[in-house]
């Protein structure tokens, strides 16, 4: 059992029995409210009924998937919370993924004004991404988490015992994170992950770790996302595009593999914008191909994206933002590419199919 | 020109051109966005677009009324802020009573995760009540103010000109809340507002000024609303529970309409839970009625009206919280009331027709 202290909240890392029925016993609230989706509702449920014991709780369960992160399933939330008279001093519990994490949270920090609310991340991208900063929201008009707004959650629990409910692309979904934080700011963790050549080859706890530490060091020095915090976007404004653009299609992509994407491009950028040299681009472009695969992007669909770029919330004017690299372990931020760069940064990623 | 000075920000009180050019001009945004609806864009505006002067902005008009005070409307403006594609550094202006203050204002601290806003209230209730205090929200499932958050705006700017745009019942409306201020916490200016026989007779710079006192004292002590802070609520939880119910009828209240009934109900309670003297009893009824006229209430919708209080988000647990006097100039909060106290104060307020 680890604990990271954060200013305002802690984070447990460890099976969940040792840290939350104390914590929600030293806890005086009026309700306590579990929100959960279908899939975490029958998978994750029952591991968290156990540790729950004698806690009473209601179930708020709302659809699963990235499509259902709306106004539409906030609606339903509030009305939930609204019709079992949930009062200013009830108590949420975010049972899933980010989708779960982030638009219970908001719900809850925008219900009657704000209610408590913690957070028990499941999957391995909400462990290590969604559990720092207190980012909430809901995506709006194709729009990643347009609407939303930073709250701390009271606490956080991540127990590892979660991940072996996901399915293998969504643990791969979250490695992507990893790896950003790595690029980002530790080139030593970026060494150690050139060890392992296959995704469940991984030591979980350690690496879930290493990168709520890199995050907390981001997240503590800039928590409004002024300057330092959007080094976390590095991958980000190309990967969301790209996720925002196939959320509409039949074929989705989970998060991490947009990001991946997402990086591939960035690293491109960070080539060309700031010099990253040729052989670490080479590596972390090698590096994504082989846990990621490749998927080749449309050039019809270029437009498309650089529409979303254009609306992104990271933008400030009418530049599109970036957060690169140079060198791997170093991000830069505040850097702006022409469109006619983002469009070669894509077919750089295409290209890498080739060779 | 006074400029009240609160923790996080200004209130300016007096011609806006003295204030708000020389406050713009110091300021660095991407694009300016004024909320206003059908009435204050028709009235206030033109006033505001001089005052403006070289400054551009974006109109973003929304239809008047509470009862547009929603999500849908929400939607609304966060669709026009996205599609002409402001940024985080965009600046919103809201130009209005309360409803574009509390929708606006959430509008924006919740757009891209907050961007910032000024308040410019344009009718007296929200000139001296919404204007301290940061809270900020739109109404849902009939219950007022149930999703929000808690945001100061960057400035406040008070004009008693816009006043002048104002029908008789909404100058009565924020007289409200100026009595309101004076029966919880200043008996000096409840003794002041006993020579107004008629409202237009009021020196609206002094009553604001001392009203926006009270409530700085108030808020500042308590910005979260955990104690002293719900002693603005007198008046309001069962104000609050009729003006709800009047907003699906025919004959909507406007918000100090219903406040004054409460009041009175509330002070009823406060003699018979708190031992507020007769007399004193006796005066506030007899002034709020001489203002305010009097509304019988149907018996029959007592019901409805002991639900919508069961919903209050001031409410923690099972009971209906109140804030009460005694004596007048003294608040004492956190006071439950049985359900049949609250009929018999109902009964109280339709009795006092006949004497």
């Amino acid at each position: 059992m680890e604990a990271i202290q954060l200013k305002d909240y802690t984070i447990y890392v460890g099976p969940l029995q040792q840290s939350l029925p104390g914590f929600l016993d030293g806890l005086s609230y009026g309700a306590l409210f579990v929100i959960a989706d279908e899939n975490t509702g029958a998978f994750c449920l029952p591991l968290l009924e156990k540790v729950l014991g004698h806690n009473r709780y209601h179930l708020i369960q709302i659809p699963a998937g990235e499509t259902h992160k709306n106004l539409d399933t906030c609606r339903q939330i509030w009305a939930q919370l609204m019709e079992q008279h949930a009062g200013r001093d009830a108590l949420v519990l975010n049972l899933g993924g980010g989708v779960i994490g982030d638009m219970g949270g908001f719900c809850a920090a925008t219900f009657k004004r704000g209610i408590r609310f913690i957070q028990v991340p499941t999957t391995l991208l909400s462990q290590v991404d969604a559990s720092i900063g207190g980012k909430l929201g809901v995506d709006f008009m194709q729009v990643k988490n347009s609407i939303g707004l930073f709250r701390d959650p009271l606490a956080v629990f991540i127990d590892p015992v979660f991940l072996e409910t996901l399915p293998w692309r969504e643990l791969r979904s979250g490695f992507a994170e990893i790896i950003k934080h790595s690029l980002i700011a530790d080139v030593g963790l970026w060494n150690q992950l050139q060890q392992y050549h296959r995704i469940d080859e991984a030591s979980w706890e350690t690496l879930i770790g290493a990168s709520l530490h890199i995050k907390k060091r981001v997240v503590e020095a800039d928590p409004f996302e002024k300057g330092l915090r959007k080094a976390l976007n590095f991958g980000h404004t190309i990967g969301h595009a790209i996720e925002g653009f196939a959320l509409e299609t039949e074929t989705p992509l989970l998060h991490g593999e947009a990001i991946a994407i997402g990086m591939a491009c960035e690293a491109y950028l960070s080539a060309k914008e700031l010099g990253l040299p040729e052989k670490e681009l080479e590596q972390a472009a090698r590096y994504i191909l082989q846990h990621f695969g490749h998927q080749a992007l449309d050039p019809s669909h270029y437009e498309a994206y650089l529409h979303l770029m254009r609306n992104d919330k990271k933008n400030e004017g009418q530049h599109i933002n970036f957060s690169l690299i140079n060198p791997i372990g170093q991000a830069a931020i505040n850097r702006h590419c022409s469109p006619a760069l983002i469009v070669k940064s894509l077919e750089f990623y295409n290209a890498l199919a080739k060779a």
